[in-house]
């Protein structure tokens, strides 16, 4: 007889995250080129994921959603300027309820609601306030990147400790580089991206936040905890440092897709980012995309470098045999596919994205080294996180699902057949290209095993058809034979949104001890 | 030639609202027996809506949907023992942004987020703690009703000032009678709703609410005001103090709508509420309904009497010509029609309120005394009061419609051809009679001119064609030929759900100012 799955044997978590990696770009993933070993070994040892989907393919919106375990529809954080309201309970408040600390390395990118802790009179500079303008987290070093680190990070410091004096250290070394004539260079310019950053390696962005993880993990001892290490490469500026630059050439960066536009029937929403959208237009010509790529493949080889220490000094600690593992990105990047740079709208390469965790309890051990292809979420990572520490799961607030059934070969009946993300492009040039009002400019995805359907405010919706059609090259969001297929889709769409979590003030034991509790309380209605 | 429309010209503003007021049980809404001349008056003075529907038929969701002007999907507080977010903006924020107060005399119903404040570090004894856990007003005197006074409220007191004493004057007295045997009998209890209450009529709770409205308009003086008087009846216990018990008699309580079971094709939560509720089960008895409508009636009677005697003093004051006048219910009450007691679910008695409101600007002139059948909604009222004011719309919050342009006889092109109203019923006993879980007891409601929709999740939908059975006597929902009409409403639905406003944390100033901001923060993406 089997014993019964221990199913709370975790007692640490590594929520690994990338900024901005696509999931083709790993060799778990398929990539002919790009070789990540330390990467594939998570995939060895735990399963991969290989269609999970972000809830928004941009920063902001997607990582409030792995952080709160909810839809952007019901975080309400949609774009990159929107903050997170001090409402919403995020991993850092699930764990504390039990005791437990949620401690960040690197980037959240939380927009602090200080509007909001202003009308409800929390000092910012409060415990309290610090943890909800930080979503949550204990910040051993928050560096949310593509700006010089701030007071929240020791990154600063540590670039003049090790000699990168001037006004600017980040902008002058970690994104600069001299180019050919020896004159100094910024990285932010893509002209640029194939000179090393004139930061040494293991003084880089990705250097340093690896070994304030490590420090960490050795400095817990045999204390438990829950560390979010959060990369900010390869997210631009697209800058390497040495030998990373000049590890992929040109010829290394593979077939670029671009629609036939006869064929392609691109949507007007498509078309204003093509031709609103400065890095849209960038990415249009072959040679941007060849020259950029290689040092992002660079970046990515960089960040499974530095996991191949953390790793080691994990396996030194004993801690791979009761930590849980998760590792992701925020979404993806075009990198010049279909005329886009950048991320956003609902391509393949922007909402799906690498997703590997490893758990450590011998539950999981049948499911090791497997693929997983059914539909996962970015909201899948909370509830899957506090499922392997054993808390409490928050039915009435979570919208994800655990996933560790699925890493546990019990799959529940009815596992989804959908996944749902979402974009708001007020923010963008394409609003006004398009003329539209900061209030009509969403739209939402809905993906099956066939279909991709995408629902604009106001305009035609997109259709995809993945099987025929896999590289989303035809938009037949107004083919008139595919009618029934949109019909049926949008009616998904309808059914997610009305079932959306916001009555999440009380909780589900809270309603079950209330019910008809009116008569309990001494009050008597319509009683003879 | 006309002069231009002015549009701020409402110093002051009284918001009135009853309790379970049915539409129709006021004589300017068609009553044959109930004179209500004083209320009449407003309908004279001002516009009288006559298809204005609740977002809930549900005191606390309700409430909070006219004190936010949100649906009830997008402030989350779906039924009567759910918390009103900390994080909701209501009529006193939006007034205080402004350098103005609202104030409170009567019942709000806001459940407290005492643990919302918790989370937040928000001490409940401060300012700010005080009026968050008092839905953004300040109470002048806070009195929910149907409870022993509190101590928001001086009616305890004053109660005890008068003579009323004993442990539980309230009980004792304003809800408490004495029976034909001189025995004290309490009006929890409908057998005794034809006694008078032992309160006398001028201590009760109507006169005591409408003395502290009197008292508050006379010492503002000149200063401009917001006041929202908020009675507590016609809400049940259903007794009234000597005259209004004896007023109206079995006879004037008029037919009782039942559908007949043969053909109403019930769905399952509607016998779910007529089988497991107390307060439905006794409605079925034609005894009990004419035992209790005339009590009904005499507490309707006794807040016309009062709001006499405030319109009186508002007129000598000068007041009727600078003060924005709005009267409506946070619901209405079934009394015993479709066999249900009580309020919730879908029917005209239930969703469908009196609202009045009297514009004292020179540019509602042509409109008053007109009837206004257009659909209006709870969530108009406080954009209607802060366009009164001139104040700012926070269109990225507020997602009813400002009534002025009706009442100004402007209305805009495209007016709502469709009114939504929400259930939740997981804290009834209809979920535990069908099995269903908490997470699983939502409703909507979608209403055009023609038809009723209502979507439930997980069962068979209601349908109710208004023009051909006006009393919702037969559910289509599942009539094969009304397919494609039940099709166009779900859409409506979809689209409804889809535009929510989700994006609180900006508003639409900030996003224009935003758009594209990146290049002007000096972050260049995809820049060669």
């Amino acid at each position: 007889m089997a014993a019964q799955p221990q199913r709370t044997s975790a007692r640490n978590v590594l929520f690994i995250m990338c900024d901005q990696l696509r999931w083709d770009y790993l060799s778990c993933y398929g990539h002919p080129v790009l070789h990540t070993p330390h990467i594939d070994s998570l995939a060895r040892r735990g399963v991969r994921f290989d269609r999970a989907y972000v809830q928004s393919a941009v920063c902001v919106p997607s990582r409030m959603s792995f952080y709160t375990g909810r839809y952007v529809a019901s975080h309400g954080t949609t774009w990159n300027y929107v903050p997170l309201s001090v409402a919403q309970v995020t991993l850092g408040d699930h764990l504390r309820r039990a005791g437990r600390r949620a401690t960040l390395a690197g980037k959240t990118h939380v927009i602090p609601d200080r509007h909001g802790l202003m009308r409800l009179g929390i000092d910012p500079d409060s415990d309290p306030g610090r943890l909800l303008l930080g979503g949550g987290f204990e910040q051993l070093d928050r560096y949310d990147g593509h700006a010089p680190p701030g007071p929240e990070s020791g990154y600063a410091d540590y670039l003049r400790s090790h000699g990168y004096t001037g006004d600017d250290p980040w902008n002058d070394h970690v994104v600069g580089a001299l180019d050919e004539q020896g004159e100094p260079v910024s990285g932010w310019y893509s002209r640029h991206a194939h000179l090393p950053a004139r930061v040494r390696e293991e003084h880089s962005e990705t250097a340093y936040m690896t070994d304030r993880a490590i420090d960490f993990v050795r400095q817990q001892g045999d204390a438990p905890w829950v560390l979010h290490l959060s990369y900010i490469k390869p997210h631009w500026p697209l800058m390497a440092p040495a030998p990373y630059h000049a590890m992929y050439r040109d010829s290394d960066t593979g077939p670029i897709v671009v629609a036939d536009p006869r064929t392609e029937n691109a949507h007007p929403v498509l078309e204003a980012y093509r031709r609103a959208h400065e890095d849209c237009v960038s990415h249009q010509d072959e040679r941007f995309v060849r020259h950029v790529r290689p040092t992002y493949m660079g970046l990515v080889k960089q960040v499974d470098d530095h996991l191949g220490r953390l790793f080691a000094e994990l396996q030194r600690l004993g801690r791979l045999d009761d930590t849980l593992i998760v590792f992701t990105s925020d979404h993806g990047d075009h990198l010049g596919d279909h005329g886009l740079g950048e991320k956003e709208l609902f391509y393949e390469q922007a909402v799906r994205v690498p997703l590997i965790v490893v758990d450590p309890s011998a539950a999981a051990d049948a499911t090791r080294g497997t693929v997983e292809r059914r539909l996962v979420e970015a909201v899948d990572v909370l509830p899957t996180i506090l499922d392997a520490l054993g808390l409490d799961p928050a039915r009435h607030l979570v919208e994800g699902e655990s996933l560790l059934p699925l890493l546990r070969g019990e799959p529940p009946a009815g596992w989804r057949d959908c996944a749902f993300s979402e974009l708001d492009y007020a923010f963008r040039g394409a609003r006004t290209h398009l003329d539209r009002h900061p209030g009509e400019c969403q739209a939402w995805m809905a993906r099956t095993e066939r279909w991709k359907y995408i629902h604009h405010d106001g305009l035609r919706p997109q259709l995809f058809d993945l099987q025929e059609d896999p590289q989303e090259l035809v938009d037949r969001g107004d083919d008139p034979q595919l009618a029934g297929v949109r019909r049926e889709m949008r009616d998904r769409l309808a059914d997610w949104q009305l079932r959306l979590k916001r009555r999440t003030g009380v909780d589900h034991d809270y309603i079950a001890s209330h019910t008809e509790y009116q008569r309990k309380a001494n009050v008597l209605i319509g009683v003879w």
